[in-house]
């Protein structure tokens, strides 16, 4: 029960930790909970410091943690450290964190802490996209397509507004919100101006990544008002935005360069090229289809995935989510 | 608690009925079952006459009928008339039979017998195909694709067999087992040898039916020998099996000879260019999509809907099926 109330802080603040993992703690004493923690952002407290400070006194306490107390000292100071100095006697933790060695478990035991690895599935997904970006220095991907039955993302006419119904659209702005960025590329941007933000869910809004090989892209005035983050991959400065310089377009060198700078969940939102280039050079995660109750034929400019020939992609299907008569298929890589 | 078993014969006789509704009845007297009937094919005796005739007394007895009970003299006899002379005191229905004058119901009460309407969603879901077909004089239409995500149905080989998985495909035999008719392009019938079958579910086939606007065919060695139907329509006479002769394919005058010839579920299995023309020329009632976890990419012959220019058809989801990591999206017409 703790390690769930643990992961509605998770949930709460998944999308502003950039590559460090969300995490929540809850220190028990008695059986009355005495200390809350949440890792807010990156290099700030992590969840367990947090909860300890607000517990004051947290002798012979149980401290409930989504992940692995981290035994190491990064920009901030390591937790198994402080757990042992508040004097608490048990932790339970719901997923080991691969990318540490596992000597921190070791150390607080020997300091004669019980610990104990309780998985829980529905928290163990949720890391999944922190320890692929940890292990391989990139984001974590996720493609997201909003299209007709028949695999287009626009009319012949580039009109694609009347695609998804309201429910889905919100359903993005709750997606979005759990990214550091989502990314576009310039035609999509300056033609569609899609809006990329949560704003049905919350002022946070992700990053907004344009990638221009051209090195030109026109922002619009409210990307430039209202103090978002906003970063283009050019190979030339870009004024009035963060400009990532590069020669290099490949989708796997432009997620090295993103998760240089800082983001650790990316979401590519169109267009049709970008996306089938992410797919075909296999660098993305997760796809997240929405499909409107549509059948559109046409021509096949705006289809949503178009190569040269024929190239498999096998997909596991890990969700199925109705929206009125939309559905979203959720599905990750690999057999 | 009878109606649903009434329709559980309905689900048993499905597809066996030709022009005429799969019907269930049950008579029960003093809370036992005494009569049970199912229209079995067209032409031979309806499920009340059957029932009444099991029950052999059924006086002072209820009739539970899926569908509203006949009052005209067809191929059979009234089953009011029937319902009458068995000396049923009470008749609960689901179904009101719209293609009838009301007179059956008045024409009951008048000889003293209590009429329940008892309306049930999932009965009148399913006679809505038999209203359909029996209004506008042609087949229920339902259009069958296995797709994967990008709307591809093969590869640029034209390889489609390991598209879906087996668990779909059992679903497809279950889908095919309810149908009168399959239908296919010439094409896909000789190149895909499709089985067309529904040979996991029952012995039970529906017939085929092949388009050939060239009026030839070379037909499998299996489906000459095992004595099942097949249709071809065509400009030409085929050997070995029922020709409907025609010089006009649009999609609207094919499914007029198909009611003619007994057919009033068909649902239609590629290829694509066979599905493309009756999306295109809104000849369909409902469109069943297996989408196999898969992207494809690759050229366009094979994608399921081609058009000249974007033509938006718009549907409604009816239902959503997952078999393993495959997903059935069901849809039917109109906003």
């Amino acid at each position: 029960m703790y390690l769930k109330q643990a992961f509605e802080l998770v949930k709460m603040t998944a999308g502003q930790t950039g590559r460090n993992p969300a995490v929540g703690c809850i220190i028990v004493k008695n059986g009355v909970i005495i200390g809350i923690g949440a890792h807010l952002k990156e290099g700030t407290a992590h969840a367990e410091v947090q909860a300890i400070k607000m517990a004051g006194d947290a002798t012979d306490a149980t401290l409930y943690c989504t992940l692995e107390p981290c035994n190491h000292t990064g920009k901030t100071p390591p937790c198994t450290e402080a757990i042992i100095q508040a004097g608490i006697t048990k932790v339970v933790f719901a997923v080991r964190d691969t990318s540490l060695d596992d000597t921190g478990i070791r150390y607080m035991e020997s300091h004669g802490i019980e610990v104990i690895h309780a998985p829980d599935s529905a928290i163990s997904a949720f890391y999944e996209a922190f320890f692929t970006s940890k292990e391989e220095k990139r984001p974590y991907v996720t493609l997201k397509l909003a299209s007709t039955l028949d695999g287009k993302l626009a009319d012949d006419f580039d009109n694609s507004k009347w695609l998804t119904n309201t429910a889905s659209r919100q359903d993005v702005h709750r997606l979005r919100h759990s990214q550091d960025a989502v990314l576009v590329g310039r035609k999509t941007y300056e033609i569609d101006k899609p809006k990329l933000d949560a704003r049905h869910v919350s002022d946070k809004e992700p990053a907004k990544v344009i990638i221009s090989q051209s090195g030109d892209v026109t922002l619009h005035e409210a990307d430039r008002m209202n103090g978002q983050r906003i970063l283009v991959i050019s190979p030339a400065e870009i004024p009035h935005a963060e400009t990532l310089i590069t020669q290099d377009f490949r989708p796997a060198h432009l997620l090295e360069l993103l998760y240089q700078a800082g983001i650790s969940r990316l979401m590519i939102e169109g267009g049709s090229g970008v996306i089938s280039e992410f797919i075909e050079q296999d660098c993305f995660d997760e796809v997240v289809i929405y499909y409107a109750p549509k059948l559109l034929g046409g021509t096949l400019n705006n289809r949503f995935y178009h190569t040269e020939e024929s190239r498999m992609t096998q997909l596991r299907l890990v969700d199925i989510q109705q929206f009125e008569d939309d559905v979203r298929l959720t599905y990750r890589k690999g057999q």
